[in-house]
């Protein structure tokens, strides 16, 4: 009864960065820009940061939609990137489904913009043929909260497991002691009162007459 | 385990919408009249460019519920209209059901006023009669937030599957080069910041001096 | 796949109304009280008007849980009325199941203060004795938000459907010919907006040089 | 420095209730219907309780405003009725300006719909001419809160006195003992939490073993 | 004592229409674009209903702000339009102050984008010279609410009207008999609860037979 | 131009404790109530920690209204309590203002319930004696926000300081050096944030081995 | 169909608090400080009442997410109390399970910081390895709402029961009279709208002559 | 009437950055932590780019409150840096008093934390001693808005100009001739949403086959 604990696993993880464009970002309203920008930088370094083969791929970059955002390339520089040439849903794309299955993981981390569509489609489609897919919802982003929240209940209801980035971090690492000082950079980078807690820590336990 | 992706098909849908009378919107709280008035339209506008079949019903027009809204009937002159001289569950009308099974499609896409009963009602009968539902969240109107979720989760309960205007139309367009100018054309003008992206994409590619 | 449809029927129903007491009132924060006690009053006079049997119960209304609200009480001067003694979940306490038995109805419309507590309990009760279970959620009050969801999810996840006293009402009655002006007046008593529509409505049709 | 402190004085009070239509009111959602209409018959029935003058007005009843909501013709079946032909500002109604002139009072306690438009505009006028405004703000309504925070900053910076229907009360009543039943009454009747506090006191100083 | 009453007069007021460009919209988090859209647009509509001279101004049309709503230009095809070479406040501008002066309106309404900026500097700038400056706040946007708030208090504290648009129309037609259908429309094109009562409205006065 | 600084000064203040009945507090919606019984424990702390003289005062307690909060009569055990046989402004009671100006303290800080009433009018009728008004707006609860702000417009325009109770203790103590110890339990006890860093910097500075 | 209703019993439940420290709480905003803590000590205070085995564990004392909050060591001194040396799910830690199985309950209460990772985490550990799991949602917390209703659908839909606090409560202690006084004053140190509740009818119910 | 126009001048303008502490920082609730971050550094940006005088102070930095943010004195090398030993309000210290002379600037531009303290106090001071003060409200911080509210109506009563970071920067800068890049470069590290439009424009204005 109920869905299975399927837990991320580093080792079988890949990430799937979907549709996050200069253009379309416009169009993202249900989380405030400062906070998704982070969001999905953190995604984007918590990937790289866990080795997990990355996927990288645009609607249109030639047209409003704009081009991927520079700083997912430029973190991503030799990692798979399908600009579709007019598919919606990324699944479509025999170039991005091959990428995927290339990768030859079970577990697939999904965040995009717009979430119902470029988040949702996949994720569904993936789904059918037995991935587990994990989406990120505070990575993805919407026109408005009914929006999202419609779209994660079609998600949710078809079998994904819903996650934020920092739990995603979490259960990728499993135990601090496998890189204390990796994963505190990574927090410290993204969440500005776990950076304060550590400043304030490390000031404490410092000879603070340097300062 | 989960809901099957059951996605969209231009090819095996209809629309019905239910209610949107010019007295019932005036119930309509959870969504703000200049938004819903816009995804109401955006429906019926993606049902046109779809060329899906179109049911519109209404309860009560002579009384305090007022008429279809005039738009609606613009857009589909031609449309089964059932104006329903009692049932409040449009499914209860006989009329009606014919209708939608005149259609010959299995694919129902539904919006109304009010969601937990002109929706909601329909949603479920179709549902029990082996209908695949969409019920589409943003063109569908109640009194406050908390009447929503409340009906939203049982239609989910059901096996309806919720959807927002921008999401429905995406899936059942399934690629930009089916017609790139068609879909534009329809997010231009009922999303002002796809708008405002294609005209600062138009002007950045024009002569600019002939501004 | 998915809850069936479960369609209140006006000859197979029961209203539970519990611990609507002046004192637990106070406790009530998720839904404004002006609206709350139009929603528990309208609760109330539905089923009233439909003639549903209703069974009230209170929680210690000699200390400071405060006595039943009075006007309940009024509208149902025969119903069964069972305080008890000091069961928390009422399906604890044997004159109040024996009451809801011996109503011969198997659905359940079940509304109270606190939703999380004096709803959720009974409601899993009955859904383990199969009764159905309708919970009006805008006539069920607690602390705050986030108790009130996790409640909600709760006994939605045990099978319970999530209604709101209107939607309630409506199903009831099925269609407005079996009596409109009595199902109108039921609107126009607890909505506002309803009720400006009948009175412009009216107004219209009359002869105005009469005001 | 600063604004003087003119205190209501019920000797020397005024009420103008400007076009609660049946129609306007459907524009008005920065204020929750059913607490709406409650904070509009509180006025009014403060302003009966009070014995103070009180002129009622609206704005084309005959066209799609709609009448004057007919509770409160009732309430104030004698008192100066002006339906304007045309003037959108009260104050620009002779007839309008002569009835309240004509009371003999200086402070004018004006409510209506919507704030920015029927209650600002007169307000404003009334200033003026120097009589002391007091704005109820929760019984005038508008589209949405930053239309009524600019109407609020406009008439509040040209010298009218923001306040609600229960301070209005509590000023015109000063104290308790003029009137202890009276008052509580009206505070029933108009504020549920008021209410409870009080059957729960009743209750309480009873004997109980009668209920 | 307090700010005097400054009343639009159509024969004395200039609209100013700063910075509503392609580009800087998605800037505008403060309000929903759907709602903001309609409400510049309603601005504009209402300058052209009444005839007032209207000046529109943009900053570095051809960079990433993008060029003018060009709905905007399409109302005002006649308008003075400065598109200003790098000043920021556009009373910086020469040409802009000459074309505001050569209304020889003594009332300025402004709205733009970003409130605090395009908006507040100009407004500062003319109260400065003793014009009666009226900002329409909702069709100003900005990043989010503590921003406009801060903006609206300091417009505010120099001596301009805090206006909406709806409030701003009505100021300025007075008397709905000056042109009963004009202002109709104007609302019925706008205010999406206000069409609905007129289509309530016509349907009930007309030959419903006909429908 | 502009409200002078008036400066909270330990010596000069007196703090008004205004009807925080058991039975009022159950009309204070527009603050949460564990944080709003945070609050008035804060200020009355903060008033028993500056040894400032502090009168408490209630309406009608033998009814409805129900006694003064037992934590406050119990922090204050010899303090002048006035128990008004009616007077709703506590102003208009003789005794009330004779006990304030025993007190020989030009500056008055202001909590209570509710805000707009019993706030709001002392607060009005001292600055019109000439007092310095402090009203503390967090310590100060009422029905809504609205009914808030329009309170807080009323008097802060008639001269009244807004401030929060932690402005108020800061205000009043001015450095850190008078008693660095006492400072701190007060926030410690009152504020749960700063309770964490003060022990996160304990446990860092401590020897952690004990633990 | 649906979920059973597990229903819990106080001879059977064991308490796991996770992670309450006083750095790791001011990453908590999802919830209101004064609100959560108030919540935490509630939990704890009904797990004492109860005597139900309760299982403290953290994460890093000794770095930045700091110690455990003191008050919950004072409040269980004898508890076992497991600081884990770096699994961030506290199930992967073999003395925290052998803790939680040592004290033979089968249903486990969960609170923790952050809830998607240190209340979800062993939650879903838990739940794979049959035990029956209750997340107490008001008294675990975390970044802000989208994460938490994440977090809260992925332990729901594998089988975790969603409650809070008062609900866990009553549903352990299933009769008044079992303790009425020991029931009452938990409420009444946690819940201010009781307390004030109780003191009313206190107050009402004593020789009122003596305060 | 009316506050008067005082316009930044960045020759004329001095930067006070008051408690930005690791430690506090964990206090403000009112503004997200992302974007408070965020703020915080573009005022320190701006400061820098705009080459204004900045001083910098803390308040107790060995103890809870932490030291000062790392970026912001890494930002700052050669400012002045005030640790103040224990003056709440920084215009009590002596040493700060004498660097914000030593600038020999008459406008102050003040951001800290918390707001109505460590803010409110030093501008109520400078406005007594006739300096030109700005609150920056984006970049000051507080626990929530009731106390943000509060303390912005007391610095804006008191002749404080309320303004956010982005009005700042474009008061200062006056013309973007001035400067294209270097204004183009601060917006497009601190705004996401102008950092689209650049790299939208960039991209659009590009040789496109090259990425």
């Amino acid at each position: 009864m109920g869905k299975k604990y399927v837990r991320l696993d580093k080792d079988n993880a890949a990430v799937l960065l979907v549709d996050h464009q200069t253009g379309l970002l416009s169009l993202v309203r249900d989380i405030d820009p400062d906070k998704f920008k982070n969001n999905v930088l953190a995604v984007a370094a918590a990937a790289k940061y866990f080795n997990l083969p990355t996927i990288l791929t645009t609607s249109f970059e030639n047209g409003p939609n704009g081009p991927m955002v520079p700083e997912l390339k430029e973190i991503f520089p030799d990692a798979p990137f399908i600009p579709r040439p007019g598919q919606i849903n990324a699944w479509d794309n025999e170039d991005f489904v091959k990428a995927v299955k290339a990768t030859g993981k079970k577990q697939l981390i999904i965040a995009g913009v717009v979430t119902e569509v470029c988040v949702a489609f996949p994720a569904l489609s993936a789904l059918e043929e037995d991935f587990e897919v994990f989406v990120i919802t505070d990575a993805s982003g919407t026109f408005n909260a009914l929006t999202r929240d419609s779209a994660l209940d079609r998600v949710s209801s078809a079998g994904a497991q819903l996650m934020t980035w920092f739990g995603m971090a979490c259960e990728l690492h499993r135990d601090w002691r496998n890189d204390i000082e990796g994963l505190g950079t990574l927090f410290s980078n993204h969440i500005p009162d776990y950076r304060n807690l550590i400043n304030s820590f490390n000031y404490n336990n410092s000879d603070k007459s340097e300062h």
